[in-house]
């Protein structure tokens, strides 16, 4: 009896330690395998290449534009060069929007004589006809003011939001979120009170001469006016000069909505060899603002995904899942490319297990947020917070936190949803500018974001959720 | 009895919670102040204009010339302005090296004819006398390959190190350290073996038109012979043209060692309140190379630790132990301010309880590396470790390390000395050469270098170590 019960706790031992050791063993080995995506995105990358090409070659990338149509044919090129098992593009309609002459926003009767302002009409903004508009010009912080002063002192005038971006917030999407109402509502708002156009601030907490566009949207039933972004510089001195007197601002812009374009969605996938039909996605906007090279702005979330295809294909990493990139179309002004994705993939009965989306920038990687609508999310959080064993010493974290714009409409699917998280600070120096170029990009910056996003890919593919 | 002894209970069960209740008091007392610091740093910051001043105004500011003077000045005024206890200049002996002449490195006997390279004379390099000096080139990767190839391969050539840093390093600095010993020591170990010059390919990964300068040694003993850094891309080229053939380089440099000169470190001090005589230094280097504007190297570092001081007086900060600002000369080439620095606080018995020292440019924010010679440093490593709480929020880790060559010499005092570590991957784009420019250095991630210096420098004020 004795001996038996010795004989059981030896073989139970033996299990315990072969268990640990097992274990052990899966952890090295995925250490090992993200060290060489790591090695292998940073000397065998295509990310910064390709985004050259795609910010110097065919620059701005406005939805239903030439550029636009160039940098699908071109993407499409390079993932057919990658040895994928396909590489398809998938029509959407997009709207098709021109910002139309440079646009004149100027100080028609200060003591300075007449100031040029630094202007962007916002995307989808209306112009002011051709012989542009000259009104008084009122200055609010927020969307309610409009309500406290009412439509007897707003009725016949440009609405100015001044409200700049909080800089004590540390991440500076968060700053962005304090005061992009203005520029998405503000237009609507100011036009229910009997406003004749809006100027916005510009999105950042920079001062200087760079005006940032970005969408503005008209409300259902409003009259649209035009709505312009003026640089923080140009802001300073117009609330300046409505601190001494009352101002009086002319403006000309051409702006118009030119209807409804064919474009695509570009889409490369390896497939996978036990699990296919679960998908892992990885993806970036290919279209961008019609100022700049949209470098930041997703050119660099579009090579991050491709990249990570590369990476994987070049470590002849065979997929237990489906690995798709998916380079969106419209996400900046309509979303019509995640949309379409969205309901196709649910017409498909498909299930993508996760998607990341890079859309915050090629700079050096923090980590990833997460979010899901699956009922079971808390647990499945549980594990994949258990990774920041092998990610924290890559400087990522995993943390909830929204994900983007353009895999959102999946959520119905109730996969995991996850936003690549590279460091903020310098994003809106160059987000919707003309700015926003090649030379902003950082190429070990960049070439990080393809190694994180491929390791959380790996671990995805090969654990699951 | 039993009364008793539930008395007692209740009475320990009080104290506890008295005990729990007062840390977590001080815990959010500290969290509290530690977002003011960044809140005060964030909106009330004087980093980023007295580091336009100083690269706009002032310029690059090698040791002994005249713009290092001029920095001297103007960082003693805008210390002075700050209501501190006491400003000071300590003089210091320090060398002056002149580059000379605009280099040349001229490829003169190529099939594609001549082609000059980028290139930049290596600090305290001799030069070739104003004829130059020509002769046929041998690439190494290594110091020790030169003992294997011997004098008679060597002797009367110019000798070329073309190791690339390692780009699979995470952290730039890693990469750095293992390529520098071909800048530090290549001209004395060629110059052992009859080389008549050295040339060195630029210490970064980026492939680039910008050569980088930087310290050489001539080890006791040596005939110094002239040492000039090249471009990375003029290294890849030299070396493709070296696989087909033989090459013979032309070089001409006119640097000179013109002896020792006067100069200053620049100090100013909040008296501690307590402890004045525990000292808390934070501090950077004024001297840069003499191209560029210095601007991440080390201007960045110089206007962190003015401003660490300026945003404890804006806060009213009552600091217990002294905390003082240097800004040393001479890091560059020669350490003579360090040296000078540890020389007379010694001889005074001072006691540097810490210190921190910025010189490694002026991006976000990761943590501080530290050390000491403390035989108790393990204890004290627990007791920072411990604040990890405090400043992790802010992104910054704590971590064993080296801290910075300036405070260097003050290690015999045993006290701890921290290195700032901000993100690494951008500053070798830049470090010594001539685009280290004010342009370079974002405003947000400038000033959160200065919030995370605050912090840690008001939990060493407040709890010691």
């Amino acid at each position: 009896m004795k001996n038996q019960l010795l004989l059981f706790l030896c073989c139970f031992l033996w299990a315990q330690i072969k268990l640990i050791a097992q274990k052990n063993d899966k952890a090295d080995e995925d250490a090992f395998f993200i060290r060489d995506i790591y090695n292998t995105a940073l000397t065998k990358g295509q990310s910064y290449p390709w985004l050259e090409y795609l910010c110097t070659k065919i620059g701005h990338r406005l939805s239903g534009s030439a550029q636009s149509l160039a940098a699908v044919e071109y993407t499409r090129q390079m993932l057919d060069t990658l040895g994928l098992d396909s590489v398809w593009l998938q029509p959407c309609m997009v709207p098709h929007w021109s910002r139309g002459d440079k646009e004149i926003v100027r100080i028609s009767q200060s003591a300075m004589g007449s100031i040029d302002l630094h202007a962007l009409a916002l995307g989808n903004s209306i112009g002011t006809g051709p012989e542009g508009l000259s009104a008084e010009v009122i200055e609010v912080k927020r969307l309610d003011e409009l309500e406290t002063l009412g439509r007897d002192k707003i009725a016949g005038k440009i609405v100015f939001f001044n409200r700049p971006l909080d800089p004590t917030q540390l991440n500076a999407f968060a700053a962005y979120g304090g005061a992009v109402d203005q520029r998405g509502l503000g237009a609507s708002r100011a036009s229910k009170m009997g406003a004749v156009a809006v100027l916005v601030r510009s999105m950042t907490t920079r001062l200087d001469n760079d005006p940032h566009t970005g969408s503005t949207t008209y409300e259902p039933g409003v009259t649209p006016i035009p709505a312009l972004g003026i640089s923080t510089n140009d802001a300073e001195t117009l609330s300046r000069l409505l601190r001494q007197d009352q101002v009086r601002v002319y403006i000309r812009n051409t702006s118009r909505m030119l209807g409804m374009k064919q474009s695509y969605n570009v889409i490369g996938e390896i497939k996978g060899s036990e699990k296919p039909r679960e998908i892992i996605l990885v993806g970036g906007h290919l279209d961008s603002w019609d100022v700049g090279q949209g470098a930041h702005d997703d050119g660099a979330g579009c090579v991050h995904a491709m990249d990570v295809l590369q990476v994987m294909k070049r470590m002849k990493y065979r997929p237990k899942r489906t690995i798709r990139c998916v380079l969106f179309m419209n996400e900046e002004n309509g979303l019509m490319g995640g949309k379409t994705y969205a309901e196709i993939s649910n017409q498909q009965h498909e299930f993508h297990l996760a998607a990341i989306e890079s859309d915050r920038g090629g700079f050096t990687p923090r980590g990833f947020t997460c979010e899901s609508e699956d009922k079971s999310f808390d647990q499945k959080f549980k594990r994949i917070l258990a990774w920041t064993d092998l990610l924290g010493p890559y400087g990522l974290h995993l943390k909830r936190g929204g994900s983007g714009a353009d895999i959102s409409p999946l959520r119905g699917q109730k996969g995991v949803l996850f936003g690549f998280e590279p460091d903020s600070q310098r994003y809106f120096d160059y987000h919707h500018t003309a700015i926003d170029n090649f030379d902003a990009v950082n190429k070990r910056e960049l070439e990080l974001g393809v190694a994180s996003m491929a390791a959380l890919v790996y671990l995805l593919d090969k654990y699951g959720l």
